[in-house]
């Protein structure tokens, strides 16, 4: 068991900087945005009906049910993210927003504590009948994270109180006793929302109910199987076999990362809460087993993962190519979420590198500058013409939309920008861990009292990061990540050199006596790195990527022209890096980096010149312009391209 | 007008060497096996149907139609290919099959002469009301084109008579004539085999038919467009609107290589017969405008064309993917009967040399060393555990398959295989053209009687080319196509150096008073050439490919092991090539080419070593190994690769 714990929202205060300016753009535009989205205001969008499907499970409106069944969901995940921009902006009209979505979530919810839109309003008879598609039960669990959310930050009881009597009403349903059904949710999600619960209310139950639910996935016979047979189905389409729902065998036996990519991300995130709190030798093994295949082979450079459209999923090791790429933006979430719970259990910066290289990349490509278009599916390398084109590329869009039919991602983001100061630290009785550099100021319980920490930093434009002890002290050792993309750094204690380093687990270790006024400061090394892939991964063999700090660089049209695979990256030149704004189509101003590398560019030969000849090449030399991964597509629709051909 | 004119199939005697060996495959394994195939009787393959629905329509079996509305074509295609057979080959086996399937079209036309057996039998009303998809006319085509084949090669007029009463029913119901309809077939075909039936006949008609269906080809208002109101019909599907079946504008004004691969292929082919009967400029300017837009931005080095699956299409403009590539077998013999009818307007090297690009490459690629075996798709890199879990890579089979549902290409090739000879010279009053390099002996019409050659030669596996005038003789200039990938030829007169050939449009011209025994030699260079994309194709950016006189070459994992993409070729290194027997799966000898180029080979890493880091790759030194793409999937099943990346 493990007894490393993590800051509520409240207790860290995001300062200036790059989190701010999100916090502030998901506060200002995307909540506002999103709510209109989810009551179907958006002109030109796709609908939601969201909110209109709450409204007539609770009477209050008459119609029919559209969307997906999931569709409440996405409420669950905006009033999330609402109640994050609540703990620190309160804003009166927001306010009401959620209060009224939260009302509409008590009006549609039946007298037994059930909720879902769409059997409530389609077919009340069939509720629980399918597990593996329904997602009730995910559905279920978003809004109990919600609850969590909106219990914390704001201190209202209104939706925990509505959530409690709907997990009485699915604990009523599932387990082993007797007339309980023995299922399990096709989505996972319910899972981690009831850990994430129980560390809420201490309830035993919510903990039983929670390992239940990991226990019972993928035990036989199976339970979907029943289901089908219930149902009158017939096989599963491939792809969609029971290992898209990582049900194919009980999550103790599984070693590979299988199926879809979000499904089990969440997966993986309630085992690695399920093992922090039992200590649970089987699931550690397990869950270790598939961080190395998820991450070590199965994992795109941007922390994307499921490789194909068809299934949203993994298919198998290496298999990561970069224009068919799906690498759904709700999946790098997912990675993050999972990552995040792994550190609870083993604080090594592996994790945190992974939840970093997710965040940073593969999560907030999901967004635009302006906040109110998003990326569901996230390519590493794009030529639109081509994408038009071909039919398999169908999945991939070059420009950010309004909102998807499938709208999972962008709330999702929201809730993780909303909330990304939980992510920064964690804490046992000796130790404080600074996993992730944001500036701003965080509270941690001490024996003494309380220990303030007052964090600057432009992180992660720069790698300058100074920690200051506000109040409090005591004995304790601050265990700074050193990323494993920082060649080097430097780290002073009051002005002083720290000349030997203590390093453990890659954090750099200070141990000692804290009292106010005590500064530590890093510096991390940020010059641009280039990557290669692994050469078992075919689609990257011979190329290079470039990456600056925590930020994969890509190479865009707009800076370099089209062609983009005519240009040859120089590792060994010279490279310049200057901030620079972005002049947005949305006319956002976009903070940003112009990485200038060395290269050339291989001369197109005479119209004439045949389409297969035995000359070699000729180049001219060029300087390739980068920027930062997840800014791609903020300008100018144009080709994209992550990995880059290298001398 | 042009006045260059194609021996007849019974002119060519084809020697030893490897045309007779394909020839011999095609009669003793592919023919038989392809009857039986047609009849329903290969254990574990799709069944075919197609002689069983012509059984039905003749009301000699009952039962249901299967299959595609085109399924009689394959007979059709296997008719044509067993009278090429015969001509050389006298089978009384053979014979006896022939004579049954050309009983059964008879017996299956309908009382006016109609032949088509899925409307006949289930649908008559119908016939004629769904052009854009039903085929007719286009399995009409290719029974004309049988018909032609075994009239030609045989002398019997069993199936032209059957074919001719045809003709007329179609003559009758199309045409710019009052009640008649003004349409065209959605697959071209029945405009070819017009053309090639007036060559025979002589019969103005004929022409003009064939002449009608090229002019009103995308004509509007749009034929099929009223079509699809009559059925009812809603909006066509993306990739299948109307420059999918070349009909979007007249013929005459179009420029690009659009749509179905086949159907364009077989279009262009009837519109150079077309120019080349008629002098037609109009159709000169489209053709050549057409022409290189295909071979010059839309066609693999294999000769491959249609890049996409869906579809079976072009999409744009240098978008030659290796992996997802479709270059239907079908698609590259289309392409080879129209490069080989460019020849006829204009006999310029270019034409041949796409004409072997092809034929060599991607259409013998469609068939295994035992004939039993077929490839529908050709793609140009391979790994076969990709492929299986990837649907946007469904439609590769990593190998040759019993049969199609949709088995096209299969009697394609073998008519192809089995007419080769009369590809091998064109002629008029002052010139013969040798256009491909085929042992054997051949008699042209010449103004004093005939004039006979014997060529020997072991072509294609190696360059040395001996022509002796065996009879005959007369002023004339004989025409020997240098190939573009040969650097430097050598040629001899009677055994005396040429010392300054005289070079025109490609091909080497002597031109003198011929005499039986005058004997003229030529030397190409089969050094192995490395071919480069131009920089548009972005999938090889980068990328070699090797190829050995007409021989695209490939690296296949059986000669090479695993991981393809981390072999590196060193185009400056020595090469070594040598003949060698393949021990193929199927038990059959291959004779093939060992090509061993030199480069080197990324080694992997420790197993612990990260997905993605900063060390640039190692290499060990190795020797490539390569052999004829289309020779390619004989051995046990592994990765293939055409494009390898280079240093």
């Amino acid at each position: 068991m493990s007894s490393i714990k993590v800051l509520g929202i409240k207790d860290v205060a995001i300062g200036k900087g790059f989190w701010s300016d999100r916090q502030g753009l998901v506060s200002e535009a995307v909540l506002p945005y999103q709510w209109k989205a989810l009551n179907d205001e958006i002109a030109g969008a796709e609908p939601s009906h969201a909110i209109e499907n709450l409204r007539i499970a609770a009477g209050i409106s008459s119609g029919e049910f559209h969307g997906f069944k999931f569709q409440d969901s996405d409420v669950a995940k905006w009033i999330e993210a609402a109640s994050y921009s609540l703990a620190s902006r309160p804003d009166p009209e927001l306010q009401v927003w959620v209060d009224e979505a939260i009302d509409l979530i008590g009006a549609a919810q039946e007298s037994d504590g059930y909720i879902q839109s769409y059997y409530s309003i389609t077919s009340p008879g069939l509720r629980w009948t399918d597990l593996e598609w329904g997602h009730e039960l995910y559905s279920g669990g978003h809004l109990i994270e919600a609850a969590v959310a909106h219990y914390t930050c704001t201190g209202s009881r209104k939706l925990l109180d509505i959530m409690l009597r709907y997990v009485d009403c699915v604990d009523a349903a599932f387990g082993r006793g007797e007339g309980k059904r023995r299922g399990y949710d096709g989505h996972p999600e319910i899972e981690l929302a009831l850990f994430r619960l129980y560390r809420v209310t201490g309830d035993e139950r919510h903990l039983r109910l929670a390992e239940y639910f990991v226990d019972e996935r993928g035990q036989k016979p199976c339970y979907f199987d029943a289901e089908r047979v219930a149902l009158g189905l017939g096989k599963r389409e491939a792809h969609f076999e029971l290992d898209y729902f990582q049900a194919d065998m009980p999550v103790r036996d599984q070693r590979v990362a299988e199926g879809h990519a979000v499904r089990g991300a969440y997966l993986y995130s309630a085992m690695a809460e399920y093992a922090a709190l039992s200590g649970d030798g089987g699931l550690r093994e397990a869950l270790s087993a598939i961080w190395e295949n998820s991450t070590g082979r199965r994992m795109y450079v941007t922390g994307g993962i499921g490789s194909q459209g068809t299934g949203e999923r993994h298919t198998i090791d290496y298999d990561l190519p970069s224009d068919t790429a799906y690498a759904e933006t709700c999946a790098s979430i997912g990675l993050a979420f999972w990552a995040w719970r792994m550190l609870l259990i083993d604080p090594d910066s592996r994790y945190a590198d992974v939840f970093e290289r997710a965040l940073y990349n593969g999560v907030l490509s999901g967004m635009a500058a302006d906040g109110t278009r998003f990326f569901y599916v996230n390519p590493l390398a794009v030529n639109p013409a081509v994408d038009r084109a071909r039919t398999e590329l169908s999945h991939v869009k070059t420009r950010r939309v309004e909102w998807f039919g499938c709208s999972c991602c962008p709330p999702n983001l929201a809730r993780l920008v909303g909330s990304i100061g939980a992510y920064a630290y964690a804490y046992d009785e000796s130790s404080i861990w600074v996993h992730n550099f944001i500036s701003g100021s965080a509270r941690f319980p001490s024996a003494g009292g309380e220990l303030g920490l007052l964090v600057e930093t432009d992180y992660p434009w720069e790698g300058r990061f100074r920690l200051r002890i506000e109040s409090g002290g005591g004995t304790r050792a601050l265990r700074l990540r050193i990323p494993s993309w920082s060649a080097s750094f430097s780290a002073r204690l009051d002005g002083e050199a720290i000349g030997s380093p203590r390093m453990e687990k890659g954090y750099l270790v200070v141990e000692r006596e804290w009292k106010a006024g005590d500064e530590l400061e890093l510096e991390l090394d940020m010059g641009i790195r280039f990557l290669r892939a692994r050469p078992e991964v075919a689609e990257a063999a011979g190329l290079v990527c470039a990456q600056r700090g925590p930020f994969v660089l890509c190479a865009e049209e707009a800076d370099n022209g089209p062609g983009l695979q005519r240009l040859e990256l120089d590792p060994s030149a010279p490279v310049e890096a200057e901030r620079r704004r972005l002049d947005c189509e949305s006319g956002a101003p976009l903070e940003s980096l112009r990485v200038s590398v060395g290269g050339r560019r291989m001369l197109l030969p005479s119209p004439g010149a045949p389409l297969y000849g035995g000359e070699p090449p000729r180049y001219e030399d060029c300087r390739i312009i980068l920027l930062p991964y997840f800014q791609w597509a903020n300008r100018a629709e144009g080709e994209m391209r992550v990995w880059l051909r290298s001398r």
